[in-house]
C-alpha cells in the first residue's frame, strides 16, 4: 500500500479521532471531572493518543523515502511525542485544519476566508480550552471559568486586550501569545482579500478598457488578411488571364 | 404582484419602521422609560415588529420559489421569531445597511468606503445601546450610561480596548465580539482601500509605460496595411498596361 | 487678484500664524500658564484667530463662485466659527498638513509615507496637547502631565491601548475617539504601501516574462514588412522586365 | 583596500560582536549581576563597543567621498558615540538584521517574511531586555522579570495591550514606543504579504484567460506569413514562366 492511498483511507478515521479527543479534553476542562469518570476521559485521551502514534508508525513505515518524511515531519513527532505537556496534546488538532482546508469553498479568496474564519473558530475554542487548563489551578489565576476563557480568548484573538482578564502562568501566556499572532495573521487575512477584491473590480474595468484598444488593432489584421486573399485572386486571375493572350 | 416589484414599493415604509424602531429603543434604553411612557414605548416597538413580520409573511408568499426563499431567508426568520430576547431585535436594522449600500457614491471604492463609515458608524450606535441595555441591569456592571456605552463601543471597534469599561453579562460580551469583528473589518475595508487606490496609482503609470512599448506594433502594423495597398495598385496596373502590349 | 494668486502669496504667512498658534497652545496648555504671561498667551491666540477670520473673508471674496466656495468650505467657516471651543481650534493646523502634502518626496509611495509619518507625529502631539487641556482640570483625571498625555497618545493611535491612562471627560473621549482613527488610517496606509511595493515587484517580474512572450510576435511582424517590401520589388521587376520582351 | 572590501571581511566578525554585546547585557540585566562578575560584563560590553568605534573609523577613513559618507550615516555616529545612555547601545544590534536582510529566502515574498519574523523576534528579546534594564530599578515599576518583560513586549508588538504590565519610566516608554511601531509595521508586512499572494493567485488566472484572448491574434499573423509566402511562389512562378510565352 503506498503512503498516499493510506493517507486517503486514514483521514476521516483520523479526523473522528482528533474530534473525540477534544471533546474529552473540554468535558476534563470545562467539568472539572475527576474520580472514575475522570479517569475514564483520560483513558479515552490516552486511546486517541495512541491512535495517532500508530499513524505516525505507520506513515513513517510507508513513506517512499524515510530519511526525508521524518525530516519534514518533525512537528508530527513533537505533535505525538510530547503527550505529557496537556495544552501541547491540542496541537493534534491541526488535522481538522487541513481538512478544512480542503472541503470549503469554490473561488480561492471564497477558500481562503472560509478557512481562516473556521481556523480562527477553532483557534478560540481551543485556546479558551488550553488557558482555562493551565490557569484553573493557579493561585492568582484570573481565567476561572469556561465562559470567562472563551471571552478572553476573544479578545486576544481581535487585538482588542481589555486586560480585565489575562493569563498569569508561563504556559497560559504562551498559549496567548500563540493567540495574538493568530490574531494578527486573521486580521491580515480579512484585509488581504478585501483588497485583493477590491484590486481585481478596479482591475476588470481596466481590462475592459484595454480590450477596447486592442480591438482596432485586431479588426485591422483581419482586413489585412482579406487584402492579402484578394490580392492572390488577382494574381491568380493574372496568370490565368495570360496564356490565351 | 411579483415580489421585486413588492420590494421596491415596501423599501422606503420598511426603512421608516426600522428608524421608528430605532428611536423607540434607545429611548426606552437610554432614558430607562418606566411607568405609561415606557408602555407606550413597548407597544410601538411591538408595532414595528408586526410591521416585519407582515414583509416577511408578504415575501414568503411572493416568493416565485417559496421553499429556497425560505431557505435562503433562515437569517430573516430567526430576527423575525425571536423578538423576546431584545437586543436581537436590532438586528432589523440591517435594513438600514441595505439601503445604504445601494444610495451612496460613484466609484466602487467611494462606495465601499462610504458604506463601511456609515456601518460602523450605525455599529457604534447600536452597539453602545444593546451593550447598555442588558448590562446597566447587571450587578456589577460598569457601563451604565449611554456616555459610557458609546465610549466603550468606540475603543472596541478599533481595538484599541483600554479596559476602563467592559461588559460583564454573556449577552453583553456576545455584542462585544461582533463589535469586535466589525473592527476587523473596518480596518480591514480602510487598509483595503488605500492599498487598492495605491496600486492602481502605481499601475497607471505602469500601462503608460505599455502602451508606449505596443505603439511601435500598432504603426508597423499600419504600415504594413499601407504596403499591400500599394502591392494591389501595382498589380492593377500590371494587368491593365498589359492588354495595350 | 484671483483667489489662487492670494493663496499663493498667503500660504507661508499663514503656515506661520499656525506655528506661533501651536506654539502658544502648547505653551499655555503644559506649562499651566496664568496672571500676565497667560494673558499674553490668550491675546497672541486671539491674533493668530484673527489673521484666520481674515484669510476666510479674503477667500470668500476672492472665489470666482462665492456660493460654490462656501459650500464646499463649511469646514473652514467651522473652524474659524467656533474658537470658543478650545481643542477645536487645534483644527486650523490642518494648514500644515496641506503644506507637508505638497512638500515632500519623489515617488508617490514615498509621498504618501512621509505625509502619513508627518501627520501621525503631529496628530499625536496634538492630541496629547488637546486632551491635557480639557482632562487636567476634571477632578478624577488620569492624564495630567504632558509626558503622560504624550505616551497616553502613542498608546491610543498605535490601537494597543493598555488602559494605565485614558480621558474621563466628553471632549477628552472625542480627541481619543480622532485619534484612534487616526490609528486605523496610519495602519492602513503602512499596510497598503506595503503591499502596493510587493504587488509591483511580483508584477515587474510578471511583466518582464510577458515582454519575453510577445518578442516573437513583434519579431515575425517585422519579418512580414521585409517580406512584403521584397514581394513588391519583384513585381516592379516582373513589369519593368516585360516591354523588352 | 576599498570600503566595499573591508565590509565583506569585517561583516562576520562585527556580527559576532553584536552577539557577543548581547549576550553581556542580557546577562547583566537579566542576572542583575553586580560586583566582580558585572564588571567583567562591564568591561565585555565596553570592548565590544570598541570594536564597533574602530568599525566606524575605518569605515570612514576608506570611504571613497568621506564627508557624503558622515552624512549618510549619521545614525551610525550616533549609535557609537551614544554608550552611556544603555538601552540605546542595543541599537547596534541593527547590524544581525542587515545579515538577516541577505542570507534567507528565494522569491522575494519568503524573504520578506522570513526578514520580518525574525525582527519581530529580536524586536521582542532586545525590547523586553531593554524595559527590564531601565524599569526595574524605577520605585514603582511593574515589570521587573525578565518573563513578565517578554510577556508585556508581546502584548505590545502585537498591539493587544491588556494593560497588566506597562512600563513608567520616560526611557521604557519610549522602547514601548518603538516596539509598537514596530508591531505595526509587523502587521503590516504580514497583510501586504497574504495580499500580495492573493492578488497574484487572482490575476495568474486572469492572464492565463487574456493568453487565451490573445491566441487566435497570433494564428492570424502566422496565417498571414504563410499567406504571403504562398504569394510570393505564385508571383516567382508567374515571372518565370512567361519567358518561353
Amino acid at each position: 500500500m503506498t503512503q498516499q492511498r493510506y493517507r486517503d483511507l486514514a483521514e476521516w478515521p483520523l479526523m473522528a479521532t482528533a474530534l473525540v479527543f477534544l471533546a474529552a479534553y473540554a468535558w476534563q476542562v470545562v467539568g472539572r471531572v475527576e474520580g472514575s469518570a475522570g479517569n475514564w476521559l483520560e483513558a479515552t485521551m490516552w486511546a486517541t493518543w495512541g491512535i495517532f502514534a500508530v499513524d505516525y508508525a505507520v506513515n513513517l513505515h510507508l513513506a517512499p523515502n524515510r530519511r526525508q518524511w521524518f525530516v519534514r515531519n518533525l512537528h508530527e513527532l513533537l505533535i505525538v511525542a510530547l503527550p505529557f505537556f496537556r495544552p501541547l496534546r491540542l496541537l493534534r488538532l491541526v488535522t481538522l485544519l487541513s481538512v478544512l482546508h480542503r472541503t470549503v469553498g469554490e473561488t480561492l479568496r471564497g477558500r481562503v476566508v472560509t478557512y481562516v474564519a473556521s481556523s480562527a473558530a477553532l483557534l478560540v475554542f481551543v485556546g479558551a480550552l488550553a488557558v482555562l487548563d493551565v490557569e484553573q489551578a493557579a493561585p492568582d489565576a484570573k481565567i476561572v471559568t469556561f465562559g470567562d476563557a472563551l471571552w478572553w480568548a476573544i479578545t486576544t484573538i481581535t487585538t482588542v486586550g481589555y486586560g480585565d482578564l489575562y493569563p498569569v502562568t508561563p504556559i497560559g501566556r504562551m498559549v496567548a501569545a500563540a493567540l495574538m499572532m493568530s490574531g494578527i495573521a486573521v486580521l491580515g487575512v480579512v484585509t488581504a482579500s478585501i483588497a485583493s477584491w477590491l484590486v481585481q473590480r478596479v482591475e476588470d474595468t481596466a481590462e475592459t478598457a484595454a480590450y477596447a484598444v486592442e480591438e482596432p488593432l485586431r479588426a485591422e489584421l483581419s482586413g489585412l488578411v482579406t487584402e492579402i486573399a484578394l490580392l492572390r485572386q488577382e494574381l491568380a486571375s493574372l496568370r490565368d488571364g495570360q496564356p490565351p493572350q
